[in-house]
């Protein structure tokens, strides 16, 4: 365990799936590289029965916030070259899945909620992705309309899809 | 490993703390709920070093998402009952710290980057927080004004601080 000055309380807790993300993105070739960027493109969301309870109340919202495991990213680059850009950046100052905890998170479109199962829209999720969290989005929180936004500004993800660049094999 | 109709690739990657977050919160108790809420608080974020040089360009963000363990989160409880509401809901459908994973999510103000220390603002996280990493915030990407937001709606997080209710002990 890596120690800091205020030392580290990463103790008795573990991260494991609490279900899976079905998306017709087999790879990440030709897969949106943002979830807006993905928004004719539909999926599902299936939680693991024991969770089920846990979904109570969901539906009211709009959007959702999936947090899951990005699987088959590739090894762990500081500096990388993204998908919008031709420059290199430091990989915090990008969304490339080749940081050193593969953790992705999306902000999806919530269609419906049945028994364990969401339907969804606006993915950019890799078919088979192992669930961690689920949370509402909500803009009070959320929306921040004015953010600078560095090398990013003015590019847009819109007509952008994934390479094979960040993948492995599974 | 749970399995489900897919079954999981979550293979060979372990998720590990990547830099500690200072903070002038100490207990649950007295913390904003909601980053936005905790506007008149700076706190610093400390990256291993290691990881420095994934910082390079992010200093071009005003605003950046911070995902860290939550250390001291409790048990975990499927229906919780909300800081900002006084009936059940299910957990996936709050922010409530008693998630079965215990990931934590916030869109603080970066005010600077210095080698491997970040300056930051609006902060609702607890003192010696594991981060787990840091991506930029980018409206195209992540603001949604026009959301429905369920049970929440006409809730506000501006007044409301945290109890002990989902603490437990370091």
């Amino acid at each position: 365990m890596p120690k800091t000055e205020a030392g580290f309380r990463f103790t008795n807790s573990t991260i494991a799936p609490i279900g899976v993300i079905h998306t017709p993105f087999k790879h990440a070739k030709g897969t949106p590289i943002q979830a807006v960027a993905g928004k004719n493109f539909r999926a599902v969301v299936e939680l693991l029965p024991e969770f089920t309870s846990g979904l109570r109340d969901l539906s009211g919202f709009e959007r959702i916030w999936l947090i899951y495991f990005l699987d088959r990213a590739s090894a762990v680059q500081m500096v990388v070259r993204p998908y919008m850009d031709t420059a290199e950046r430091g990989v915090f100052a990008t969304r490339s899945p080749a940081r050193p905890n593969h953790i992705g998170l999306s902000a999806v479109r919530l269609l419906s909620v049945e028994e364990n199962r969401l339907q969804i829209a606006d993915v950019d999720i890799l078919d088979g992705t192992p669930l961690l969290d689920i949370r509402p989005y909500v803009p009070a929180f959320d929306s921040f309309e004015q953010s600078r936004t560095g090398w990013l500004t003015g590019k847009t993800a819109m007509e952008v899809v994934a390479d094979e660049r960040f993948e492995r094999e599974p």
